[in-house]
């Protein structure tokens, strides 16, 4: 039986589908529930990590410092863990994160621009502390490239590695190639985030453990933007009933799932149409307000935005090219 | 390419959802958004088939006569289907289907009692009319079982044979293995319907065609009792972008999926605690109320009791088992 390391983003990603409006009381009672289902890692933060609360991308309504106090103090097993991305976080956050007792620190980047957390995880690693790299729209990778950038992310000091499938394209097949090839580049613990956009996060997940990820990432009820990530309480006894080991209590985190779907998810994640598209298109979703605002004043498909986007290749901070696709497919329907 | 023949039970299986309660005029708007998009077969009824509709297992919004006219009114292109389950079915009824033009007429039974359907299909393939039959609860029948029953159903005239997983119990080598035993063993379609109790519904629908299945059920937003049925605009372009034809245009299916959302689906499935360990246990999810009801009243943990009934292998019908269930947990509690 191998063992699988449940990695539980339900209070960071979570907040993107609530506008990083979880409230302390709110985590806490999760962190208390997962903590008790034996969870062993549980991620807190605003939805883009660490220093990202903010106008541009919304102001969180709880702070840093109260989030990583509040679920510290709530966690009695369960390792903590934070996120951060280049750019919205700094050194500064990443020392007060680990003064708050982070176990784990990740560092997230666009699948080929690991030299970006370069500096980030020499830092962590210098402080002694388990930092990972985990590389964003892995589909616009091929597994050669995503197994260099992971050997030179682990070359920088990280001590986990792996890939984000953020805009929910892959199926299965897709992650048994990426995921084999990092395995096969590193001697460290690889990583696998999905997204349900394609009904997939499920089984993406299950072929990702088995083609050597030893870290899954999960939320309760799949709590996430759009189509969500992948539902944790399924996923554990699915991981189980494969021949993996969680060593979490289901009926415990089942409970917990609860307590997230009571207290965290307003709404539960529906796959909508948005959903789908950006998906097959390999489109960061969180493109979804923009696209719909653009393409409504100026009357195109949205739809046919989001595949004009996937086939241009655009990546979050790309939201510029949302207007030059809009309209380009005006001027082409006349 | 191979092709995949969607069929489509969204306006049969889906009123599990709102306790049979679908109006004329929400079956004739989707009927002609799913016939708009190339669905080639829409399936209409009760949630339990032709002439289920009763106070036992819920009184209909509308008759099979209404049902029937409607729908076949509203289809131009899509074929029409409806589903009996021998016991609430008749020979009138299939007449009565017949005569309103109905193109595909499933049997359902439990997967090791085809013998139950061997007046209907033989009537039914007298009547030149295009009959299948379907191994119901399929997960407690080997695939050698499954073939020898697909092949006794295809003796009294079947012309497409196939299984569902109405628990939602399968994850995707247990859907190849066993689409793989009936279509070596049968010269017709082979069939595939899904339940989304494990998040494994479109993953298990993808490995059954794979398998050799050309004819998979979906239906639109998921919509279906409990956790669903498979998201038939989901699997649509993933069976295509994994290789298979449907014919389906994918703007006019997300168009039809919006009006379902809009005018059908009161609120989306959700995989919760039950639906996950009604999976797990391999026991039909309808027995979500009475068990609750029972362990309430007893004090004892409703999993428990589900876990128990898949240890006792009960099928629908079998409710009175819940009471003993319920009974021998609590004694073995004291």
């Amino acid at each position: 039986m191998n063992a699988v390391t449940i990695h539980d983003p339900t209070l960071r990603d979570g907040q993107h589908a609530v506008r990083h409006q979880l409230s302390a009381a709110a985590l806490r009672g999760y962190a208390e529930a997962a903590d008790a289902a034996g969870v062993p890692v549980v991620e807190v933060g605003h939805g883009n990590g660490l220093g990202a609360s903010s106008l541009q991308v919304g102001r969180a309504a709880v702070s840093d410092d109260v989030m990583l106090s509040t679920v510290r103090e709530a966690l009695r097993h369960s390792r903590m863990a934070v996120f951060m991305l280049p750019g919205w976080g700094t050194s500064d956050d990443l020392r007060k994160a680990l003064a708050h007792g982070a176990d784990v620190v990740r560092v997230g980047v666009h699948c080929t621009e690991t030299s970006l957390a370069e500096r980030h995880l020499e830092f962590l690693a210098g402080e002694g502390a388990e930092a990972h790299c985990v590389l964003m729209m892995s589909h616009m990778a091929t597994p050669a490239e995503l197994a260099e950038h992971a050997a030179t992310a682990v070359g920088y000091g990280a001590r986990g590695v792996g890939i984000m499938d953020s805009a929910g394209h892959f199926l299965p097949r897709d992650v048994s190639e990426r995921i084999g090839a990092i395995a096969a580049a590193v001697d460290v613990p690889v990583i696998f985030h999905g997204h349900n956009n394609l009904g997939m996060a499920v089984a993406n997940s299950v072929a990702a453990a088995e083609a050597g990820a030893t870290v899954v990432d999960a939320c309760a009820r799949g709590f996430g933007a759009g189509a969500g990530n992948t539902q944790l309480e399924v996923l554990v006894p699915v991981l189980e009933r494969t021949g993996f080991t969680t060593g979490i209590d289901l009926y415990a985190l089942l409970d917990a799932a609860e307590y997230a779907e009571r207290e965290l998810v307003p709404a539960p994640p529906v796959t909508g149409s948005l959903s789908i598209v950006s998906g097959l298109a390999g489109v960061f979703s969180g493109f979804k307000h923009p696209v719909l605002e653009a393409s409504g004043r100026a009357g195109v498909d949205p739809r046919d935005v989001f595949f004009e986007l996937g086939r241009r290749q655009a990546i979050a901070g790309q939201e510029d090219l949302i207007v030059d696709v809009v309209a380009h497919l005006r001027e082409a329907a006349r």
